[in-house]
């Protein structure tokens, strides 16, 4: 089959092809789906593989921290040292830098954040005292990290993503002088939503920023730093170990989590930081919490051992997850390739497929999918305000529903781009 | 043996009492006794209670939720319904103003102050810039609830406990003029550290307040709602059915866990408001967090079923923490009774017994004990700023120590109450 060019095609082979999207896309709507792709979600059989890990205390003799500690009762507020050990070597940095939360690292950001505006970092006012201030947002990137910044009143200011992490002459030239910009939001391996990985340049002008503010943190979520998706999976370099050589240590703050590991709400989270920014962070939860739930701790410690058992899950989430990022990218290529319409991402891991469509149609996407029964996140979700401002990005989540399912969302996805971009293109033309 | 006044005693007589108890004390120490008794933690056995509780989730066919949503994925932002349900059975308050949080009730008093801070309430601007603020804490109290408060800046104005509650006279006076008082922390029921319950009087005095700040919170810190361990257990009026009557229902934030139910540090918390302050509150908690740790609230479930399994739980830990109790009570008063040195409660429930030394005495009866190898809650830590005015007042929490060795802490510290005393009343002679 000839693949055309959409918009080299005259408005004549352009209204046909839209009668014929428009009457597969009917065919659609009468089958009534209903699937959800909004968010990252595990699928079930995802979740099916730390089974193991509910039952794994089971008697009063394995309820004991390598520290002699009774994990049932109060203490340890940093967490267990063994699982202190484990988040060190996931996010490459040292174990008494670590504390391990509860079940969200998304809430250990919001708590970094809101112990910055009450209480700010040593020699500097808090951030709810120094006026109107900023935040990069790297995008399209993850909303819920935006969010965050702006319920505490930042303004967001939008920095665009290229293949190689957030662009760094603009980072660089924002903050150099502008010490109202206090922290920039990073998904550095596998980013949210594009899948790329921070090159080793970006990481290194991270570590190297001269940022005017004195308090500018680097929140450094790396939420898929063992997600990897293929056999040639991407490597980030170690953005502690470049600050330690830049003497710019306490500008970055690392998170991490079990999330999408073993369970989604039942996992572990932590953070990583230097002793400057501990120091800060370690009052906050003494007065916070009484402690974490060691207990959930212990469940991981025991079913992993150490980080191979961390990997060798990860191989089986790859199992399941890999076949659905092709399905992804086939339907994508098949559909979509060749006509000019639409870009997208074929990440080697992490969560998600970033598509961005013609200029002016994500929203009209998103729009035809929900209303053939086909749960997208929200056009515009992964920039600042959830307003893109060239309505192109989607974020394509294709882990939770079965191939099957996937399959026919897919079909949809696809049907739904080629139809807004027709649409588009006549209408431009008009 | 004859029982005499420490006060009306000579100082010939006193003298040889002090050498007496000076030798019985250097006795002790000689012993290497290492027992900690400074904060209130279940015991070993108690923990045990809830062993079965652990390994209860174990087939995919139990890891779903009344609604038919399978906890071990994200959802659910305000907690399983069936946990909701129970929880407002145990705080008297309708489920759906129940949500349930993390493993810690303290955490939400926490992220309720701080979001109060950061962003306020209908109406009111954040307390964060409203000027210098202030919350009045009933002492003696519980210390962690204190230093939520000063670590946010607030001043801390001492409230003096009755037997009935907090003074109410002292309460209404304090509020109705003063718009910069935000709050108070209360313990209801078996207060920390005295144990004792609010009178009905005092609830519906409370319902009844008209502060002059319209942003003014009652903490309603529910802790030993079930921790009965008498046949003679306090009753609590229903504040938030008084509430209901006064038109103040925004007036009280609930809290409660199961920290000293099932396990402290692995339990489940939530917190109950009204539908205005859960506006706010859901709000924070939808940029804080995804969602709770939902499978622990399964355990919960599937462990009580409902609040009966509560309530046989807890006839359970009675069977364990009476004795305990008991030995408090009895050592206490053979050791001190009738010498006009001390006064101490006899609780109902809870897990503390508040002991007044002679004025000027408590540091030194607690270092006296540290000495000697018995860790006590610090002298002071039950009022603001850990500075009790009259330096009298000792928590005494008896429920860690298994009862051989809280008979010999016990015994110890009757020694260094006496000792205190022997000391206190020669120098005032002197």
């Amino acid at each position: 089959m000839l693949v055309l060019d959409y918009r080299s095609m005259s408005n004549e082979a352009l209204s046909a092809e839209k009668a014929d999207l428009e009457k597969r896309y009917a065919d659609f709507k009468a089958r009534g789906l209903k699937l959800n792709m909004a968010r990252g979600k595990p699928g079930v059989d995802q979740l099916d593989l730390s089974m193991p890990m509910l039952d794994i205390l089971n008697s009063t003799s394995n309820i004991y921290a390598s520290t002699g500690d009774d994990c049932r009762n109060y203490g340890l507020g940093d967490g267990l040292p063994e699982m202190r050990e484990l988040f060190a070597e996931m996010l490459g940095i040292d174990d008494h830098n670590i504390i391990v939360g509860g079940n969200s690292s998304l809430n250990m950001m919001f708590d970094a954040i809101s112990c910055a505006m009450t209480h700010g970092f040593p020699g500097c006012k808090p951030w709810s005292q120094q006026g109107h201030l900023k935040f990069l947002c790297p995008s399209p990137g993850y909303d819920r990290h935006f969010a965050i910044t702006e319920y505490f009143g930042f303004e967001l200011i939008t920095v665009p993503m290229t293949d190689q992490g957030p662009d760094m002459d603009v980072v660089e030239s924002l903050v150099k002088d502008d010490p109202t910009i206090k922290g920039i939001w990073c998904v550095p391996k596998y980013s949210n939503p594009t899948g790329i990985t921070y090159s080793d340049e970006t990481v290194r002008r991270f570590a190297a920023l001269k940022p005017a503010a004195p308090d500018f943190k680097i929140f450094w979520d790396n939420a898929y730093c063992v997600h990897d998706l293929t056999d040639t999976p991407d490597t980030l370099l170690n953005l502690w170990h470049e600050c330690r050589k830049q003497h710019s240590i306490d500008m970055p703050i690392f998170f991490a989590s079990t999330s999408k590991i073993t369970f989604p709400g039942a996992g572990v989270a932590a953070m990583g930081a230097s002793e400057h920014n501990l120091t800060v962070f370690r009052e906050h939860y003494s007065y916070q919490t009484i402690g974490p739930d060691k207990l959930n701790q212990l469940r991981h410690i025991y079913f992993f051992g150490n980080l191979d058992g961390v990997k060798l899950q990860m191989e089986k989430h790859r199992a399941i997850l890999e076949p659905k990022f092709q399905v992804v990218q086939e339907k994508l290529e098949s559909a979509l390739g060749g006509k000019n319409i639409a870009e997208w991402t074929n990440p080697n891991g992490g969560y998600f497929v970033s598509v961005d469509v013609m200029d002016g149609c994500a929203k009209r996407v998103v729009s035809l999918c929900k209303e053939a029964g086909v749960t997208l996140t929200g056009a515009g979700a992964t920039f600042p305000y959830q307003k893109d401002p060239r309505d192109r990005n989607i974020r394509v989540a294709p882990t939770y529903p079965p191939v099957s399912e996937l399959e026919l969302a897919m079909d949809l996805f696809c049907i739904a781009v080629q139809l807004a971009a027709v649409e588009k293109i006549l209408a431009d033309r008009a």
